[in-house]
């Protein structure tokens, strides 16, 4: 049998199978809910715990081509910090593994430790370590550490009925860019610039998640990087619950509906399992949905409720546009089960 | 031009140059010494440090054919496992940024985790978390993150001239072995077996160089992974001091010199340019000298003295076996410049 037949998720199971783990790990590849996030977590046993991400990406199969090296660097930092913030951590700093061939550019090498600098930079941390190693593609292996007090921590597994669901941002805007640039669609140039920049240079929401953690209201939290389906249902899974969704209330870009509309693209099929949007899915206790609402306003970053925690184990739907209720498929973007 | 054209060294330095760095990062890219080490040293500004190290391996470009998925997982390990040794740090857990081509065997990849988690679990620590994804080559980049207590932590910039020059084991066997299995030489399968097993299978000097870090006289420490001549470099650039060393105080085994003998192996190359000895370089304050034997013997590891620290400034000489002080060239196993 070939991975690519096994897709991610039977990978990972490999991992869990053969894999120990020890006491100190309190989240992790062997602890109860630690399938579903994306971090490992270390108890520091002095009342914080220490946060580890790591996060590969080739140039090959994992860039648009469109994307300068600059911004490849920017991304191998970003999809670890972005890691960090769904826990709500501190970044402390980042190391990276770089695998490089040795016909690339000097100049193209010099603008992706640029683009890295500047991601970092922005979150307030810094890449101080890493190896460098010869392979056939460019392959960018980063590391993000990062401290929380273990009592703040933002996990996926504490979700309760009643719960308020919400996200950060817009959803469907990366997959929306990646569309025109793979598709080379017909946009206006405006367009083009304000879709394709969340696929090309995304943010992380870091500061608001490290102001969210302090609340004590946020039951679960965890980054949509593949597509809010497959993040709605890591939350079920994790907190043993339910999550009911709204279509018309998922918060979209006007650009994005436009260009879906227009280039008959799925709207849906990119938000719910295409993903990429570097956002936050949220549960909050009812109860600190105005304080939530404050941090959103004071970081001006929107935060949309789009449904809320049931009791329905495992039972993640919507209620769609025309009033019939859909089961969300557990499905996300898998680019072994993709591309094989 | 060409990054090939460049050497690791040169790669490095972009890095540097574009990089920025935090107070908390005592040991980095960008701190006056951390050019000099494999790892990052964060300050936790309770007493401890916390040490991250990250190594990648590709199968095309790092291991012989001859290597098994189970002894690249172990491998995967390992490389990570000796640079905090290097330091003698305990390790807390290590992360696994995976990248794996669709057609892999998934008996294969069982393998590769079997032989990581026997690797970590032989130095009482686990794999917890990572991450896997397509790429067109086997990438196995491990981050290990380990803790020791500030005033504990060896480095490389703290030798003084008098003080003694040691290394753990024996040196040569790993390059020995990868010369009989890359030349296919007609060696006994005895020789072959003990050989190719340093190469194939290497062990890292985690027990003793924890041990050490507690007497207080180690006063520089690296792991020989890049040729003895380059960390000697290190070691000496890091401590401005000079080094001298003596060919007959070189431990190697019966073994490797039978070997390069035979086949008219360059022996002094082996063990200076081509190295991968996950062997420790140590230099010793001479009142601690008989505390360290104490702990060798403990552990039934050799720790030979090769020679002294000088206060002649980035010297590093040898007195050959007939005689003559030659300079060591600061040279090390450089991928990028070899096979370019």
């Amino acid at each position: 049998m070939k991975i690519g037949e096994l897709g991610e998720i039977g990978i990972i199971k490999i991992f869990q199978e053969e894999f120990s783990s020890l006491p100190h790990i309190i989240l992790g590849l062997k602890t109860p809910t630690g399938i579903y996030e994306d971090t490992g977590v270390i108890d520091l046993k002095d009342g914080n715990v220490l946060i580890v991400t790591t996060d590969l990406i080739g140039k090959k199969t994992h860039m648009p081509p469109e994307m300068t090296p600059r911004q490849m660097g920017r991304k191998s930092v970003i999809v670890n910090i972005s890691d960090l913030a769904a826990m709500g951590a501190k970044p402390l700093g980042l190391v990276m593994s770089i695998g490089l061939p040795s016909d690339l550019d000097a100049e193209d090498l010099k603008e992706i430790a640029i683009g890295m600098n500047q991601a970092a930079e922005e979150y307030e941390t810094c890449v101080f370590g890493g190896d460098t190693n010869m392979t056939d593609d460019v392959i960018l292996a980063g590391t993000a550490i990062g401290i929380i007090k273990k009592e703040d921590l933002l996990t996926r597994h504490s979700a309760k009925p009643g719960d308020i669901v919400a996200v950060t941002g817009y959803l469907g805007s990366s997959a929306a860019g990646l569309q025109i640039l793979m598709q080379n669609l017909a946009v206006s140039p405006e367009i083009k610039k304000k879709l394709t920049k969340y696929t090309l240079e995304p943010k992380a929401q870091l500061k608001i998640a490290m102001e969210l953690s302090k609340i004590k209201g946020i039951t679960a939290s965890g980054d949509i990087t593949d597509g809010l389906a497959w993040e709605l249902h890591k939350v079920a899974a994790a907190s043993g619950c339910g999550i009911k969704i709204e279509e018309i209330k998922l918060p979209t870009l006007q650009e994005t509906k436009k260009v879906s509309k227009e280039f008959d693209l799925d709207l849906l099929e990119l938000i719910m399992h295409i993903g990429e949007d570097f956002e936050l899915i949220l549960t909050i206790n009812p109860k600190k949905w105005e304080k939530v609402q404050e941090i959103s306003k004071k970081n001006n970053i929107k935060i949309s409720q789009i449904g809320h925690v049931t009791d329905k184990k495992n039972e993640v739907t919507m209620l769609d546009k025309n009033g019939n209720l859909i089961n969300l498929k557990k499905k996300g973007y898998d680019q072994f089960l993709t591309r094989s």
